[in-house]
């Protein structure tokens, strides 16, 4: 069984509320354009794509709640001002003010476009993938109202009979692979042990990683890409033991702007994220941690990059302009 | 100020509660050697060298007290009977069974020992460390009741001006780094911050390691040695930045039956270990966890190794050999 992060259901749209997830699936009710700002805002639902389906379909509820619908756009884009995905479904939206149908189907097409593509990324993805496979974050349906990327691609393969069995990175500091990844392999009833983050070289050292792959937050026309925290040693250290690594995306998360990932900036988030573990401090009061969000993985440490249109191999530059049809 | 795990007063042998760090300094007081084998086997004292000063005391708490020193010597042999320092410290306070005197000479030299081989490995390991160093567990003076191996060092290069900042592995599952090294390096007044173990790659990679350095568990005769999970992906990631990477150890910790690293045990915690922190569950109950709590680093991704005789470097057998007196 797939996890799903949203569904609609009697003009109401739920949203799971992962912050509580493994503990407890709790599902809100959002009936205004409101409710969802809330519930963006305050991580009910996170991952890109699906902050996107969710923000179009605060639209929709703008129209049948009878706020002002200029409000309404003003307050889900200030929902999360980071998230491209958000102002893409909302411009898209933009056009079909005009009428509740319109607007109810644009914003299925938005879903239903994610879940085209990830079912491609999924069927492209598995075929490169065996055996065991290790892999980071959490790149679900929760993070995407899709079949997921990476994940999708690795429960495809499971399916297949190609993958046996998955090693889940925790992914400290925020643990989406012990909490999310972890939750959705066991919907899906996919064979998976978690592991520590630090754990990974062991397992490689004892022949017991066949493949790696993982999502991407923003990819550069070199193939450099960024990503989760841990995405860079992940790439050293398969390197170092010939084991294939496979970023896997949409290709909206290549930015065309860059030409290599030397400028992409990386967030330096907050050192309470690190010292404090579910309400529990595990270091001395006040004592300095660093944050970095993400780090960049350089293209030459990439086997394959796992899009909709396939596979793409090196020199990733031609590949990557190629299938973007940018010059 | 150095941090120290144990006092002997007035007849008493007081304890810092280890499990309490760094959240309550708590000390608990040891008037017999079955107390001393409780908190042994109950953690409040961790780390090979602080084990077998400890038991040295229980021996001496045992003549005190009137406990028969045969079942005093058997009680504290089972407290953890992996050690192996515990079973050494037991050994050399046999022959002093006949009289309280020599038994408290005998356990004073053993922790004098202890200190005085930590002061000269501090002091070989202080000079090849500059700049920012990265560090893994915990092998400060709480482990050891001394200086500390590869923490000591740390502060000695720092007392010299030669290091000027630490970066601290958090260290899962236990957190050691997190919860240990960190109130360490607050205590003696070094400059420290904080990071997930996945986080090492992103700060090699920024230029901001200069040196790794860390502890040993057990080295075989050529070098390879085993150590808290997550060394061995340091070492290979040190490597691939060009980063002198450093095993602290003293000579007794090399063991010399064994010609490599291949036939050292991994033994295999539980999983709970992984999934539940500071009571807090992180996955779905009762998903599976792996738990390897070490891992082998093969000789050849050692820049050098620091010992109580000098850095030694390769060829490593040799140097090792040498350096132990055997053939």
């Amino acid at each position: 069984m797939r996890a799903v992060p949203f569904r609609f259901e009697n003009n109401t749209f739920w949203l799971l509320d992962q912050r509580r997830l493994p503990f407890e699936e709790v599902w809100v009710p959002c009936q205004t354009a409101r409710d969802i700002a809330a519930g963006i805002r305050e991580m009910v639902v996170r991952g890109a794509p699906a902050i996107g389906v969710t923000a179009a379909y605060g639209m929709v509820l703008a129209h049948l709640s009878g706020e002002d619908l200029a409000e309404a756009d003003a307050l889900l884009r200030q929902s999360r001002p980071t998230a491209v995905n958000l102002f893409y479904a909302l411009d898209r939206m933009k056009p079909h003010w005009g009428s509740l149908e319109a607007s109810l189907r644009e914003a299925q097409a938005i879903w239903d476009e994610v879940q085209e593509t990830e079912l491609a990324i999924s069927r492209h993805g598995a075929k490169v993938l065996r055996g065991q496979v290790l892999t980071h974050c959490n790149t679900g349906p929760l993070a995407t109202g899709g079949y997921g990327t990476a994940l999708g691609a690795i429960v495809e393969a499971h399916r297949q009979g190609r993958v046996t069995h998955v090693w889940v990175d925790e992914t400290r500091p925020y643990l989406q692979g012990a909490r999310l990844t972890a939750y959705e392999l066991q919907k899906a009833g996919v064979p998976a042990t978690l592991i520590t983050d630090n754990m990974a070289a062991y397992l490689m050292g004892q022949g017991q990683v066949d493949a790696v792959i993982l999502g991407t937050d923003r990819m550069a026309l070199n193939g450099d890409f960024a990503n989760k925290i841990g995405t860079y040693g992940l790439a050293i250290l398969a390197r170092y033991h010939g084991i294939p690594f496979y970023p896997a995306l949409p290709l909206s998360s290549v930015d065309p702007r860059l030409e290599n990932g030397n400028s992409i900036p990386i967030e330096q988030r907050s050192a309470r994220e690190v010292t404090v573990i579910r309400g529990q401090p595990i270091a001395p009061e006040g004592f300095p941690a660093a944050h970095p969000g993400f780090d960049v993985t350089p293209h030459h440490l990439i086997t394959g990059i796992v899009t909709e249109k396939g596979v793409l191999y090196p020199p990733f530059d031609e590949a990557l302009r190629a299938a973007l049809g940018v010059e």
